[in-house]
Protein backbone atom coordinates (compact mmCIF):
# COMPACT_ATOMS: atom_id res chain seq x y z
CA UNK A 1 0.00 0.00 0.00
CA UNK A 2 1.19 3.32 -0.64
CA UNK A 3 2.39 5.54 2.46
CA UNK A 4 2.29 9.36 2.19
CA UNK A 5 5.25 11.06 2.93
CA UNK A 6 4.26 14.06 4.76
CA UNK A 7 0.05 14.12 4.43
CA UNK A 8 0.59 17.89 3.58
CA UNK A 9 -0.88 19.64 0.44
CA UNK A 10 0.22 23.24 -0.67
CA UNK A 11 -3.10 25.72 -1.74
CA UNK A 12 -1.54 28.12 -3.75
CA UNK A 13 -4.62 31.09 -4.70
CA UNK A 14 -4.09 34.51 -5.61
CA UNK A 15 -6.94 35.98 -2.51
CA UNK A 16 -7.77 34.64 0.56
CA UNK A 17 -10.58 37.17 1.69
CA UNK A 18 -11.99 37.00 -1.80
CA UNK A 19 -15.24 35.12 -1.28
CA UNK A 20 -14.88 32.57 -3.95
CA UNK A 21 -11.58 31.80 -2.78
CA UNK A 22 -12.85 31.63 0.58
CA UNK A 23 -15.45 29.74 0.26
CA UNK A 24 -13.93 26.68 -2.17
CA UNK A 25 -10.79 26.76 0.50
CA UNK A 26 -13.41 25.84 3.31
CA UNK A 27 -14.55 23.00 1.57
CA UNK A 28 -10.81 21.79 -0.23
CA UNK A 29 -9.69 21.59 3.67
CA UNK A 30 -12.73 19.78 4.36
CA UNK A 31 -12.21 16.89 1.78
CA UNK A 32 -8.35 16.66 2.30
CA UNK A 33 -9.04 16.31 6.43
CA UNK A 34 -11.36 13.60 4.98
CA UNK A 35 -8.67 11.63 3.46
CA UNK A 36 -5.84 12.70 6.01
CA UNK A 37 -4.57 15.47 4.51
CA UNK A 38 -3.34 18.79 6.05
CA UNK A 39 -3.71 22.06 4.30
CA UNK A 40 -1.02 24.51 3.84
CA UNK A 41 -2.17 27.55 2.43
CA UNK A 42 -0.31 30.20 -0.07
CA UNK A 43 -1.35 33.55 -0.83
CA UNK A 44 0.13 34.17 -4.12
CA UNK A 45 -1.59 37.51 -5.66
CA UNK A 46 1.31 39.88 -4.86
CA UNK A 47 4.33 37.53 -5.39
CA UNK A 48 5.52 34.85 -8.20
CA UNK A 49 8.39 33.94 -5.99
CA UNK A 50 5.82 32.90 -3.59
CA UNK A 51 4.32 30.57 -6.20
CA UNK A 52 7.85 29.07 -7.18
CA UNK A 53 8.99 28.14 -3.38
CA UNK A 54 5.35 26.13 -3.20
CA UNK A 55 6.58 24.38 -6.25
CA UNK A 56 10.01 23.69 -5.09
CA UNK A 57 8.71 22.50 -1.69
CA UNK A 58 6.84 19.86 -3.67
CA UNK A 59 10.48 18.52 -5.82
CA UNK A 60 11.72 18.46 -2.25
CA UNK A 61 8.89 16.12 -0.81
CA UNK A 62 7.83 18.45 1.82
CA UNK A 63 4.89 18.24 0.33
CA UNK A 64 2.60 15.70 -1.21
CA UNK A 65 1.06 17.71 -3.84
CA UNK A 66 0.09 20.55 -4.72
CA UNK A 67 -3.18 22.19 -5.51
CA UNK A 68 -2.84 25.82 -7.93
CA UNK A 69 -5.44 28.52 -8.34
CA UNK A 70 -2.99 31.29 -9.28
CA UNK A 71 -1.05 31.12 -12.24
CA UNK A 72 1.96 33.42 -12.23
CA UNK A 73 4.75 31.72 -13.48
CA UNK A 74 5.91 30.58 -17.40
CA UNK A 75 4.21 27.69 -18.52
CA UNK A 76 7.46 25.95 -18.87
CA UNK A 77 7.84 26.19 -15.11
CA UNK A 78 4.92 23.65 -14.09
CA UNK A 79 5.29 21.32 -17.40
CA UNK A 80 8.99 20.35 -15.88
CA UNK A 81 7.16 19.14 -12.71
CA UNK A 82 6.52 15.52 -12.57
CA UNK A 83 4.75 15.39 -8.90
CA UNK A 84 1.38 15.44 -8.38
CA UNK A 85 -0.01 19.00 -9.27
CA UNK A 86 -3.80 19.67 -10.05
CA UNK A 87 -5.26 22.95 -11.19
CA UNK A 88 -8.27 24.78 -9.89
CA UNK A 89 -9.83 27.08 -12.57
CA UNK A 90 -6.28 27.57 -14.39
CA UNK A 91 -4.67 26.36 -17.64
CA UNK A 92 -1.08 25.19 -16.57
CA UNK A 93 0.01 22.67 -19.31
CA UNK A 94 -1.74 19.88 -20.80
CA UNK A 95 -0.99 17.11 -18.54
CA UNK A 96 -1.90 18.78 -15.55
CA UNK A 97 -5.16 17.96 -14.60
CA UNK A 98 -7.98 20.83 -14.37
CA UNK A 99 -11.06 21.25 -12.17
CA UNK A 100 -13.40 23.94 -12.95
CA UNK A 101 -17.36 24.95 -13.58
CA UNK A 102 -18.70 24.54 -17.08
CA UNK A 103 -18.04 28.43 -17.64
CA UNK A 104 -19.20 28.08 -21.36
CA UNK A 105 -22.68 26.92 -19.61
CA UNK A 106 -22.54 29.98 -16.94
CA UNK A 107 -22.37 32.20 -20.35
CA UNK A 108 -25.31 30.85 -21.94
CA UNK A 109 -27.62 30.99 -18.64
CA UNK A 110 -26.79 34.05 -18.27
CA UNK A 111 -27.25 35.32 -21.73
CA UNK A 112 -30.64 33.68 -22.14
CA UNK A 113 -32.17 35.07 -18.52
CA UNK A 114 -31.19 38.56 -20.11
CA UNK A 115 -32.54 37.72 -23.09
CA UNK A 116 -35.45 36.44 -21.75
CA UNK A 117 -35.85 39.95 -19.20
CA UNK A 118 -36.02 41.60 -23.05
CA UNK A 119 -33.02 43.31 -22.94
CA UNK A 120 -31.43 44.98 -26.01
CA UNK A 121 -28.13 46.66 -25.37
CA UNK A 122 -25.90 44.48 -22.43
CA UNK A 123 -22.63 44.40 -21.09
CA UNK A 124 -20.34 42.38 -19.82
CA UNK A 125 -17.53 42.69 -17.14
CA UNK A 126 -14.39 40.23 -17.97
CA UNK A 127 -12.08 39.45 -16.09
CA UNK A 128 -8.23 40.19 -16.97
CA UNK A 129 -7.70 37.75 -19.94
CA UNK A 130 -3.91 37.71 -19.00
CA UNK A 131 -5.08 35.30 -16.63
CA UNK A 132 -5.59 31.96 -18.84
CA UNK A 133 -8.42 30.65 -16.88
CA UNK A 134 -11.19 28.51 -18.38
CA UNK A 135 -13.47 31.06 -16.39
CA UNK A 136 -12.85 33.61 -19.17
CA UNK A 137 -15.06 30.91 -21.36
CA UNK A 138 -18.52 32.27 -19.89
CA UNK A 139 -17.97 35.88 -22.03
CA UNK A 140 -17.38 33.95 -25.47
CA UNK A 141 -20.69 32.25 -25.04
CA UNK A 142 -22.50 35.39 -23.70
CA UNK A 143 -21.42 37.26 -26.72
CA UNK A 144 -21.98 34.87 -29.20
CA UNK A 145 -25.45 33.92 -27.77
CA UNK A 146 -26.23 38.06 -27.65
CA UNK A 147 -25.19 38.47 -31.24
CA UNK A 148 -27.37 35.51 -32.40
CA UNK A 149 -30.00 37.13 -30.73
CA UNK A 150 -29.40 40.61 -32.54
CA UNK A 151 -28.28 42.29 -28.94
CA UNK A 152 -25.92 45.27 -28.94
CA UNK A 153 -22.91 43.41 -26.88
CA UNK A 154 -20.51 45.69 -24.94
CA UNK A 155 -17.12 44.43 -22.89
CA UNK A 156 -15.51 46.18 -20.41
CA UNK A 157 -11.92 44.35 -19.27
CA UNK A 158 -11.25 44.61 -15.64
CA UNK A 159 -7.58 45.61 -14.75
CA UNK A 160 -5.01 41.86 -13.49
CA UNK A 161 -5.07 42.03 -9.36
CA UNK A 162 -7.96 44.56 -9.27
CA UNK A 163 -9.29 43.08 -6.49
CA UNK A 164 -10.73 45.43 -3.59
CA UNK A 165 -13.99 46.70 -3.59
CA UNK A 166 -12.83 50.33 -4.08
CA UNK A 167 -11.49 49.17 -7.65
CA UNK A 168 -14.74 47.73 -8.64
CA UNK A 169 -15.96 51.30 -7.42
CA UNK A 170 -14.25 53.15 -9.83
CA UNK A 171 -15.15 50.23 -12.69
CA UNK A 172 -18.94 50.60 -11.54
CA UNK A 173 -18.80 54.31 -11.56
CA UNK A 174 -17.55 54.14 -15.15
CA UNK A 175 -19.77 51.74 -16.73
CA UNK A 176 -22.64 53.49 -15.33
CA UNK A 177 -21.53 56.99 -16.78
CA UNK A 178 -20.16 55.56 -20.17
CA UNK A 179 -22.61 53.15 -20.51
CA UNK A 180 -26.28 55.01 -19.84
CA UNK A 181 -28.06 52.80 -22.37
CA UNK A 182 -27.23 49.88 -21.10
CA UNK A 183 -30.15 47.35 -19.75
CA UNK A 184 -28.53 44.33 -18.85
CA UNK A 185 -24.97 43.82 -16.93
CA UNK A 186 -23.37 40.36 -16.52
CA UNK A 187 -20.58 40.36 -14.06
CA UNK A 188 -18.92 38.50 -10.73
CA UNK A 189 -20.96 38.65 -7.98
CA UNK A 190 -18.67 41.31 -6.30
CA UNK A 191 -18.53 44.24 -9.29
CA UNK A 192 -22.21 43.13 -9.36
CA UNK A 193 -22.90 44.70 -5.91
CA UNK A 194 -20.82 47.87 -6.73
CA UNK A 195 -22.89 47.95 -9.99
CA UNK A 196 -26.22 47.68 -8.09
CA UNK A 197 -25.41 49.98 -4.99
CA UNK A 198 -24.15 53.02 -7.37
CA UNK A 199 -27.36 52.30 -9.87
CA UNK A 200 -29.03 52.80 -6.59
CA UNK A 201 -27.12 56.36 -5.43
CA UNK A 202 -28.72 57.76 -9.76
CA UNK A 203 -32.54 56.47 -9.07
CA UNK A 204 -31.88 53.83 -11.46
CA UNK A 205 -34.38 50.91 -10.62
CA UNK A 206 -33.54 47.57 -10.25
CA UNK A 207 -34.81 45.46 -12.26
CA UNK A 208 -37.00 47.57 -14.15
CA UNK A 209 -34.48 49.85 -15.67
CA UNK A 210 -31.28 47.66 -15.03
CA UNK A 211 -31.34 43.68 -15.02
CA UNK A 212 -27.95 42.29 -13.66
CA UNK A 213 -26.93 38.77 -13.86
CA UNK A 214 -24.07 37.99 -10.97
CA UNK A 215 -21.34 35.29 -11.40
CA UNK A 216 -19.67 33.24 -9.25
CA UNK A 217 -22.81 32.66 -6.43
CA UNK A 218 -21.01 33.57 -3.32
CA UNK A 219 -22.86 34.66 -0.37
CA UNK A 220 -22.36 38.33 -1.18
CA UNK A 221 -25.43 37.98 -3.80
CA UNK A 222 -27.50 37.45 -0.82
CA UNK A 223 -26.05 39.96 1.46
CA UNK A 224 -27.33 42.48 -1.13
CA UNK A 225 -30.58 44.35 -1.57
CA UNK A 226 -31.75 43.51 -3.93
CA UNK A 227 -30.22 39.96 -3.65
CA UNK A 228 -28.59 38.84 -7.05
CA UNK A 229 -29.53 36.61 -9.78
CA UNK A 230 -26.24 34.63 -10.08
CA UNK A 231 -24.56 31.94 -11.82
CA UNK A 232 -23.57 29.56 -8.97
CA UNK A 233 -20.20 27.39 -9.34
CA UNK A 234 -20.58 24.23 -7.92
CA UNK A 235 -18.08 24.79 -4.96
CA UNK A 236 -19.05 21.22 -3.01
CA UNK A 237 -17.90 19.24 -6.44
CA UNK A 238 -15.46 21.58 -7.57
CA UNK A 239 -13.26 20.90 -4.42
CA UNK A 240 -14.09 16.76 -3.97
CA UNK A 241 -13.38 16.43 -7.65
CA UNK A 242 -9.80 18.45 -6.78
CA UNK A 243 -9.11 16.71 -3.66
CA UNK A 244 -10.10 13.36 -5.53
CA UNK A 245 -8.17 13.66 -8.38
CA UNK A 246 -4.70 15.00 -6.74
CA UNK A 247 -5.04 12.16 -3.85
CA UNK A 248 -5.11 9.94 -6.73
CA UNK A 249 -2.05 11.10 -8.40
CA UNK A 250 -0.24 11.19 -5.43
CA UNK A 251 -1.16 7.22 -4.82
CA UNK A 252 0.51 7.10 -8.71
CA UNK A 253 -3.06 5.78 -10.14
CA UNK A 254 -3.40 5.40 -14.18
CA UNK A 255 -5.89 7.15 -16.53
CA UNK A 256 -6.64 10.18 -14.19
CA UNK A 257 -9.30 12.36 -16.79
CA UNK A 258 -7.31 15.89 -17.45
CA UNK A 259 -10.43 17.83 -18.04
CA UNK A 260 -12.92 17.72 -15.53
CA UNK A 261 -15.93 20.19 -15.45
CA UNK A 262 -19.17 20.62 -13.73
CA UNK A 263 -22.51 21.98 -14.46
CA UNK A 264 -23.15 25.33 -12.71
CA UNK A 265 -26.68 26.72 -11.70
CA UNK A 266 -28.68 30.19 -12.20
CA UNK A 267 -29.91 31.07 -8.58
CA UNK A 268 -32.94 33.82 -9.13
CA UNK A 269 -32.62 36.57 -7.24
CA UNK A 270 -34.32 40.42 -7.49
CA UNK A 271 -32.05 41.80 -9.98
CA UNK A 272 -33.53 40.28 -12.76
CA UNK A 273 -37.59 39.71 -13.36
CA UNK B 1 20.97 30.42 17.04
CA UNK B 2 17.43 29.27 17.10
CA UNK B 3 16.74 26.74 14.29
CA UNK B 4 13.30 25.93 13.51
CA UNK B 5 12.19 22.38 12.93
CA UNK B 6 9.46 22.27 10.49
CA UNK B 7 8.85 26.27 9.76
CA UNK B 8 5.06 24.97 9.84
CA UNK B 9 2.34 27.02 11.97
CA UNK B 10 -0.83 25.78 12.28
CA UNK B 11 -3.61 28.26 12.52
CA UNK B 12 -7.10 26.82 14.30
CA UNK B 13 -10.20 28.91 13.05
CA UNK B 14 -13.66 28.44 13.45
CA UNK B 15 -14.46 29.15 9.38
CA UNK B 16 -12.44 30.49 7.09
CA UNK B 17 -15.61 31.48 4.70
CA UNK B 18 -16.88 33.79 7.21
CA UNK B 19 -15.16 37.49 5.90
CA UNK B 20 -13.67 38.70 9.69
CA UNK B 21 -11.22 35.50 9.56
CA UNK B 22 -10.35 35.13 5.50
CA UNK B 23 -9.26 38.96 5.72
CA UNK B 24 -7.34 37.74 9.26
CA UNK B 25 -5.87 34.88 7.58
CA UNK B 26 -4.70 37.08 4.39
CA UNK B 27 -2.12 39.53 6.73
CA UNK B 28 -1.36 36.57 8.90
CA UNK B 29 -0.23 34.57 6.12
CA UNK B 30 1.97 37.67 4.90
CA UNK B 31 3.26 37.98 8.22
CA UNK B 32 4.26 34.02 8.96
CA UNK B 33 5.79 34.11 5.95
CA UNK B 34 8.03 37.53 5.43
CA UNK B 35 9.68 35.16 9.22
CA UNK B 36 10.07 32.25 6.65
CA UNK B 37 7.28 30.13 8.44
CA UNK B 38 4.28 28.49 6.25
CA UNK B 39 0.54 28.32 7.36
CA UNK B 40 -1.42 24.93 7.81
CA UNK B 41 -5.28 26.09 7.82
CA UNK B 42 -7.74 24.19 10.10
CA UNK B 43 -11.41 25.14 10.05
CA UNK B 44 -12.10 23.70 12.96
CA UNK B 45 -16.47 24.87 14.14
CA UNK B 46 -17.93 21.34 12.91
CA UNK B 47 -15.10 19.32 14.77
CA UNK B 48 -13.62 19.66 18.23
CA UNK B 49 -11.54 16.38 17.35
CA UNK B 50 -9.62 18.16 14.68
CA UNK B 51 -8.15 21.13 17.01
CA UNK B 52 -7.20 18.47 19.52
CA UNK B 53 -5.14 16.89 16.41
CA UNK B 54 -3.67 20.12 15.86
CA UNK B 55 -2.02 20.31 19.12
CA UNK B 56 -1.35 16.98 19.12
CA UNK B 57 0.77 17.48 16.34
CA UNK B 58 2.60 20.36 17.42
CA UNK B 59 3.14 18.29 21.23
CA UNK B 60 4.61 15.65 18.41
CA UNK B 61 7.23 18.72 17.05
CA UNK B 62 5.29 18.60 13.28
CA UNK B 63 4.61 22.34 14.13
CA UNK B 64 6.78 25.00 15.69
CA UNK B 65 3.77 26.72 17.06
CA UNK B 66 -0.18 27.03 16.77
CA UNK B 67 -2.23 29.94 16.98
CA UNK B 68 -5.66 29.58 18.02
CA UNK B 69 -8.48 31.40 16.88
CA UNK B 70 -10.96 28.52 17.42
CA UNK B 71 -12.34 27.29 21.52
CA UNK B 72 -13.82 23.61 21.43
CA UNK B 73 -11.75 21.97 24.37
CA UNK B 74 -11.63 21.92 27.89
CA UNK B 75 -9.87 24.87 29.58
CA UNK B 76 -7.41 21.79 31.02
CA UNK B 77 -6.37 20.84 27.42
CA UNK B 78 -5.04 24.11 26.78
CA UNK B 79 -3.01 24.51 30.43
CA UNK B 80 -1.30 21.58 29.99
CA UNK B 81 0.46 22.54 27.22
CA UNK B 82 3.87 23.79 27.40
CA UNK B 83 5.14 24.21 23.51
CA UNK B 84 4.44 27.45 21.71
CA UNK B 85 1.20 28.95 21.70
CA UNK B 86 -1.06 32.50 21.30
CA UNK B 87 -4.47 32.45 21.38
CA UNK B 88 -6.32 35.53 18.74
CA UNK B 89 -9.08 36.99 20.15
CA UNK B 90 -10.32 33.46 22.79
CA UNK B 91 -8.83 33.43 26.48
CA UNK B 92 -7.58 29.75 26.52
CA UNK B 93 -5.54 29.90 29.84
CA UNK B 94 -3.68 32.58 32.40
CA UNK B 95 -0.39 31.48 30.32
CA UNK B 96 -0.94 31.81 26.80
CA UNK B 97 -0.67 35.26 25.26
CA UNK B 98 -3.79 36.52 23.79
CA UNK B 99 -4.06 39.08 21.41
CA UNK B 100 -7.27 40.66 20.28
CA UNK B 101 -8.68 44.17 19.49
CA UNK B 102 -9.89 46.43 22.48
CA UNK B 103 -13.68 45.44 22.14
CA UNK B 104 -14.64 47.43 25.12
CA UNK B 105 -13.72 50.31 23.34
CA UNK B 106 -15.54 49.31 20.77
CA UNK B 107 -18.60 49.12 22.75
CA UNK B 108 -18.12 52.73 24.07
CA UNK B 109 -17.60 53.90 20.53
CA UNK B 110 -20.72 52.53 19.04
CA UNK B 111 -22.93 53.51 22.21
CA UNK B 112 -21.45 56.84 21.58
CA UNK B 113 -22.22 57.09 17.88
CA UNK B 114 -25.90 56.20 18.53
CA UNK B 115 -26.21 58.43 21.71
CA UNK B 116 -25.57 61.22 19.67
CA UNK B 117 -27.76 59.98 16.77
CA UNK B 118 -30.54 60.98 19.48
CA UNK B 119 -31.85 57.09 19.94
CA UNK B 120 -33.68 56.57 22.74
CA UNK B 121 -34.27 52.81 22.72
CA UNK B 122 -31.31 50.31 21.38
CA UNK B 123 -30.82 47.02 20.85
CA UNK B 124 -27.20 44.98 20.22
CA UNK B 125 -26.84 41.93 19.25
CA UNK B 126 -25.24 39.26 20.76
CA UNK B 127 -22.39 36.67 19.96
CA UNK B 128 -23.34 33.60 21.91
CA UNK B 129 -21.85 34.11 25.52
CA UNK B 130 -20.71 30.09 25.42
CA UNK B 131 -17.46 31.35 23.76
CA UNK B 132 -15.01 32.65 26.17
CA UNK B 133 -13.86 35.63 23.62
CA UNK B 134 -12.70 38.78 24.75
CA UNK B 135 -14.96 39.95 22.06
CA UNK B 136 -17.63 39.99 24.54
CA UNK B 137 -16.55 42.59 26.16
CA UNK B 138 -17.77 45.09 24.09
CA UNK B 139 -21.38 44.05 25.12
CA UNK B 140 -21.10 45.29 28.75
CA UNK B 141 -19.18 48.52 28.09
CA UNK B 142 -22.35 49.16 25.16
CA UNK B 143 -24.92 48.49 27.76
CA UNK B 144 -23.23 50.51 30.88
CA UNK B 145 -23.14 53.63 28.78
CA UNK B 146 -26.97 53.16 27.31
CA UNK B 147 -27.70 52.95 31.09
CA UNK B 148 -25.99 55.68 32.21
CA UNK B 149 -27.51 57.71 29.64
CA UNK B 150 -31.50 56.67 30.25
CA UNK B 151 -31.28 54.83 27.21
CA UNK B 152 -33.20 51.57 26.82
CA UNK B 153 -30.90 48.73 25.89
CA UNK B 154 -31.95 45.50 24.42
CA UNK B 155 -29.76 42.27 23.85
CA UNK B 156 -30.59 39.38 21.56
CA UNK B 157 -27.92 36.33 21.52
CA UNK B 158 -26.90 34.73 18.32
CA UNK B 159 -26.94 31.41 18.64
CA UNK B 160 -24.17 29.30 18.75
CA UNK B 161 -21.99 28.63 15.17
CA UNK B 162 -24.71 29.86 13.70
CA UNK B 163 -22.79 31.44 10.92
CA UNK B 164 -24.63 31.60 7.83
CA UNK B 165 -26.73 34.76 6.03
CA UNK B 166 -29.94 32.29 5.91
CA UNK B 167 -29.41 32.22 10.21
CA UNK B 168 -29.03 35.65 10.09
CA UNK B 169 -31.83 36.46 8.11
CA UNK B 170 -33.95 34.65 10.74
CA UNK B 171 -32.44 37.25 13.34
CA UNK B 172 -33.61 40.16 11.52
CA UNK B 173 -36.85 38.93 10.88
CA UNK B 174 -37.34 38.33 14.77
CA UNK B 175 -35.53 41.65 15.91
CA UNK B 176 -37.82 44.06 13.65
CA UNK B 177 -40.88 42.14 14.30
CA UNK B 178 -40.38 41.44 18.64
CA UNK B 179 -39.09 45.37 18.91
CA UNK B 180 -40.69 47.38 16.75
CA UNK B 181 -39.75 50.55 18.48
CA UNK B 182 -36.08 49.83 18.57
CA UNK B 183 -34.08 53.46 16.60
CA UNK B 184 -30.33 52.14 16.55
CA UNK B 185 -28.96 48.59 16.63
CA UNK B 186 -25.24 47.46 17.37
CA UNK B 187 -24.43 44.05 15.38
CA UNK B 188 -21.40 42.52 13.70
CA UNK B 189 -21.53 43.47 10.62
CA UNK B 190 -22.83 40.69 8.62
CA UNK B 191 -25.92 40.51 10.76
CA UNK B 192 -26.04 44.28 10.39
CA UNK B 193 -26.35 44.07 6.85
CA UNK B 194 -29.08 41.57 6.83
CA UNK B 195 -30.75 43.96 9.24
CA UNK B 196 -30.44 46.72 7.02
CA UNK B 197 -31.61 44.73 4.41
CA UNK B 198 -34.85 43.69 6.56
CA UNK B 199 -35.79 47.19 7.28
CA UNK B 200 -35.62 48.10 3.59
CA UNK B 201 -38.58 45.70 2.86
CA UNK B 202 -40.51 46.79 5.21
CA UNK B 203 -40.03 50.45 4.58
CA UNK B 204 -37.81 51.49 7.61
CA UNK B 205 -35.94 54.41 6.41
CA UNK B 206 -31.98 53.98 7.46
CA UNK B 207 -30.65 56.22 9.15
CA UNK B 208 -33.86 58.22 9.80
CA UNK B 209 -36.19 55.73 11.78
CA UNK B 210 -33.56 53.39 12.21
CA UNK B 211 -29.59 54.20 13.25
CA UNK B 212 -27.03 50.85 12.92
CA UNK B 213 -23.15 50.60 14.07
CA UNK B 214 -22.12 47.54 12.71
CA UNK B 215 -18.83 45.59 14.14
CA UNK B 216 -15.73 44.16 12.67
CA UNK B 217 -15.15 46.49 9.31
CA UNK B 218 -15.14 43.93 6.94
CA UNK B 219 -15.67 44.48 3.52
CA UNK B 220 -19.33 44.05 4.13
CA UNK B 221 -19.90 47.04 5.14
CA UNK B 222 -19.03 48.88 2.02
CA UNK B 223 -20.38 46.56 -0.33
CA UNK B 224 -24.19 46.65 0.99
CA UNK B 225 -26.22 50.00 0.16
CA UNK B 226 -26.31 52.03 2.86
CA UNK B 227 -22.42 51.74 3.93
CA UNK B 228 -22.55 50.57 7.47
CA UNK B 229 -21.27 52.90 9.95
CA UNK B 230 -19.06 50.61 12.02
CA UNK B 231 -16.37 49.91 14.55
CA UNK B 232 -13.43 48.40 12.52
CA UNK B 233 -10.58 46.00 14.21
CA UNK B 234 -7.48 46.39 13.60
CA UNK B 235 -6.42 43.57 10.85
CA UNK B 236 -2.80 44.53 10.46
CA UNK B 237 -2.10 44.92 13.86
CA UNK B 238 -3.53 41.53 15.10
CA UNK B 239 -2.03 40.10 12.96
CA UNK B 240 1.34 41.51 13.00
CA UNK B 241 1.20 41.22 17.02
CA UNK B 242 0.17 37.58 16.72
CA UNK B 243 3.28 36.53 14.77
CA UNK B 244 5.65 37.99 16.14
CA UNK B 245 4.58 36.74 19.79
CA UNK B 246 4.07 32.95 18.74
CA UNK B 247 7.57 33.51 17.20
CA UNK B 248 9.38 35.11 20.56
CA UNK B 249 7.74 32.16 22.11
CA UNK B 250 9.55 29.75 19.29
CA UNK B 251 12.67 31.50 20.00
CA UNK B 252 12.35 30.76 23.52
CA UNK B 253 12.39 34.36 24.22
CA UNK B 254 11.36 36.05 27.83
CA UNK B 255 8.88 38.44 29.36
CA UNK B 256 6.63 37.86 26.19
CA UNK B 257 3.57 39.91 27.54
CA UNK B 258 0.11 38.12 28.08
CA UNK B 259 -2.32 40.67 26.97
CA UNK B 260 -2.14 42.21 23.88
CA UNK B 261 -4.75 44.42 22.96
CA UNK B 262 -4.93 46.96 20.16
CA UNK B 263 -6.93 50.01 19.60
CA UNK B 264 -10.73 50.15 17.55
CA UNK B 265 -11.65 52.56 15.32
CA UNK B 266 -15.54 54.12 14.23
CA UNK B 267 -15.51 54.13 10.51
CA UNK B 268 -18.28 56.51 9.58
CA UNK B 269 -20.44 55.17 6.60
CA UNK B 270 -24.35 56.17 6.00
CA UNK B 271 -26.11 54.04 8.39
CA UNK B 272 -26.07 56.65 11.04
CA UNK B 273 -26.58 60.52 10.73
Amino acid sequence: MYKNKTNLIGLVIPDISHPFFSKIVKFIERDLYLKDYKMILCNATENSEKEKEYLTMLQENKVDGIIIGSHTLETEFYTKIRSPIVALDRYLSDSIPVISSNHAQGGRLAAEKLIENGCKNVLQVVGSRKVDTPSNERHDDFEKMMKENGIQCNSVELEWNKFSFSDYEIVSKYILEEYPDVDGIFSVDLVASSIIKYAQKKNIQIPEDLKVVGYDGTDISQIVNPSITTIRQPFELISSSTVDILDRLIKKEKDIPIKNIFDVQLIEGETTL
